[in-house]
């Protein structure tokens, strides 16, 4: 919808990264589409950086450049205060300060809106602001749209998420061309995908990050980010990709959440059997499969990362806040109940438990009798044939819970059975 | 975001069918919780029906039951006119009556929208009113809105949809349970999801409607009904499934819709790749995957029917208008410009043809001849034994234009060469 007169949103950027050069660029040459299509016309007034006299592949001309976030958080013109800095201390004072002087804020900070967006969306409620979040989950994909005005008539039950386009990278190398798990990691880098330091991607936090966000806008709860457990890809090996495929399954790290009986939310390896929606999720791609009481499943699909997908997201923050403000109303009042998430110890699940035995007779009936003796029932088992003392063995549980089966890796551990640290990857 | 004070939104419902009901249920089961979550009380008011009298499955206490449509879209309590009835001739009627009556509408009618869009659109910008048609393609997806304002920022150049459930249903069953044309369709009827005159659907026409109503918002053009082509599956035989599975396609009616170099908008059966995002949307799902030129490939996959998909698309459309509402704005002033699209015998493509050819020595060479004498070079031939005087003789070309093809098939099936009608199905 547009206005016959044009509605000026003058904007500030904090962040001149991959990201919040995306940003940028769409502002500066898509100005008129887009007062076009929606009667906004969005001025990038001020970017701040960290060092403003560095020459950059942009041309930012008219618009001011400091390395003083307040000459953004305090412009009394400013409308729309767009945080990309990333880290969480310092913009977390960015945003802060941006609220507390009256403007609306868009960022893409998964990391800061997990672990500390309480505090935030309490003083936007306060200061009647409103925060935009698109950038932070799914790339391109309007999956937060799609939670708060696509399905707003639903009650959504659970959804589930394939939401760093690095791992999901790395497992599909793994498993598409036979890579290793440090080889495909490298690939991953050397593409330019996966951060110098991935450690937030690989061990999970970053889905988990995002798995948060996305759960407070699917159940209407405060997410203590403390109480989702997350593990990540680094102990998958070649092996486990392998044969996984072989009996059907593929590997994904997947950000899981249900709401009944207990809300679950949690990070992990999967086995998804292969005509699974998520399973065939390749590449640097993000997918979120979600269960609501009308639509049934609906699934969205798109590239997870990179400057535009995420740029192209955040812009569209931008125009739906300026609707909103337009609407003279601020946002939801409501301060949510915090959620009781389900520990993981009490979740069962099947299990795939990889154990390096020595390769003589008997091994089984011992590792077998452990199980037992635990209550888990064994559904089937694959010794993998090795010219080597030590050779992988495979074993495939019936439902359990997820307290006995590590509680029965652990004793199988201590035992002189097995070599090296078993893998443990639950199936779904 | 929620406001403080409710605001109400008197509802008329036209049309108490699948979805009707659907939407009743929605807005008398769920008000309290929609309201909560975005401060609009949806009272519903009126419902409109053939038959007042008739027993339904819902109950209606204190909604006013009523058999004539003016009873709602000229009382000036109602805010919003939902229409549910179908067919184009009353539809239009009401509409227009809610329309110059200052009543925003919601409908689900894509023929109507499709083919006779125009006029209500000049109308709707004339009296300031807005128009929902979220519920007409797609089911629950949201992929109105995502078109309008998730990838708002992106320049939209193509997309490719699985837009009717009953025809994806038909070929899956074909392709997955070896049934024939006929087996299939009974089953989808059988089941509830196919009309008892699916004629529309198979036909491909359902498809082009919802083509038209998705180009018009990705392309920014009005468009023409008429210069869509669109061909059905009904002539789809279990041989050409089972025989492009065995060359590694999947067969599906797919719409298409490209922006360059001139407008492409078809509808008819393709080949796809089976690694093709779209070849794995099973039964009665649909799928748009769109390329917007920030946002690169994005997919959307859900329910494409029913009772419930469509009626949570229907509500999500009438919380939208009445946040739009609020604004005090109307609809976009802009009349699009009107498309041109590309003749179909314009486009170039690969083909999958398919003779009844008499099985004895030099008929390859035969077809062969006609289709070079045209300029169509072969790409693969196979020919199917079978015990019988006429066996089915497959060809694959390279790229050559739909004339050409078409011309050259035309030779053949006025030559005594080949029996029957030959299936042509292009490859993308």
């Amino acid at each position: 919808m547009a206005q016959k007169k044009a509605h000026i949103i003058n904007v500030g950027l904090i962040g001149l990264g991959t990201v919040g050069t995306g940003v940028a660029r769409i502002l500066l040459s898509k100005r008129r589409a887009i007062l076009q299509r929606t009667g906004f016309d969005f001025r990038l007034k001020t970017v701040c950086v960290l060092h403003p006299k560095k020459k950059r592949r942009l041309s930012l001309k008219g618009v001011r450049i400091t390395s003083t976030p307040t000459h953004i958080t305090r412009d009394p013109d400013i409308d729309q205060v767009v945080e990309l800095m990333g880290g969480t201390t310092h913009a977390h004072r960015c945003l802060t300060s941006a609220l507390s002087n009256s403007k609306d804020v868009i960022s893409a900070n998964k990391a800061l809106f997990a672990e500390k967006g309480l505090s935030l969306y309490r003083l936007s409620s306060r200061m009647h602001r409103l925060i935009g979040l698109e950038g932070s989950v799914g790339g391109g994909i309007p999956i937060i749209k799609a939670f708060k005005e696509g399905l707003a008539s639903n009650r959504i039950s659970s959804f589930y998420g394939i939401l760093n386009g690095t791992c999901n990278l790395i497992l599909t190398e793994m498993s598409q061309k036979g890579k290793t798990y440090v080889e495909a990691l490298k690939k991953a880098q050397a593409s330019g995908f996966a951060e110098k330091n991935p450690r937030l991607d690989v061990n999970g936090a970053d889905t988990a990050h995002k798995l948060a966000i996305l759960a407070r806008l699917a159940f209407h709860r405060e997410i203590p980010f403390g109480r989702i457990f997350y593990e990540g890809i680094s102990k998958i090996s070649d092996i486990d990709v392998n044969f996984s495929a072989q009996m059907g399954y593929t590997l994904k790290l997947l950000a899981i959440a249900r709401l009944e009986p207990q809300m679950e939310l949690r990070v992990h390896p999967v086995l998804l059997r292969s005509d699974h929606p998520l399973a065939s999720i390749h590449g640097v791609n993000n997918a979120v499969l979600v269960r609501g009481d009308e639509v049934g499943e609906v699934l969205f699909v798109g590239e997870g990362a990179g400057e535009r997908p995420t740029a192209s997201a955040v812009v569209s923050d931008m125009i739906d806040i300026a609707k909103a403000r337009r609407l003279g109303i601020g946002p939801r009042e409501t301060i949510f109940s915090k959620a009781k998430v389900k520990p993981v110890s009490e979740v069962r699940s099947r299990y795939y438990l990889r154990f390096q035995v020595e390769d003589r007779p008997g091994m089984l009936g011992k590792l077998a009798r452990v199980l037992g003796a635990n209550g888990i029932s064994i559904s089937s088992v694959h010794q993998i044939e090795a010219p080597a003392r030590f050779v992988p063995l495979i074993i495939l549980t019936h439902q359990a819970s997820e307290e006995k089966v590590k509680n029965a890796v652990r004793l199988i551990q201590r035992s002189s059975l097995v070599k090296q640290q078993a893998v443990l990857i639950r199936v779904e």
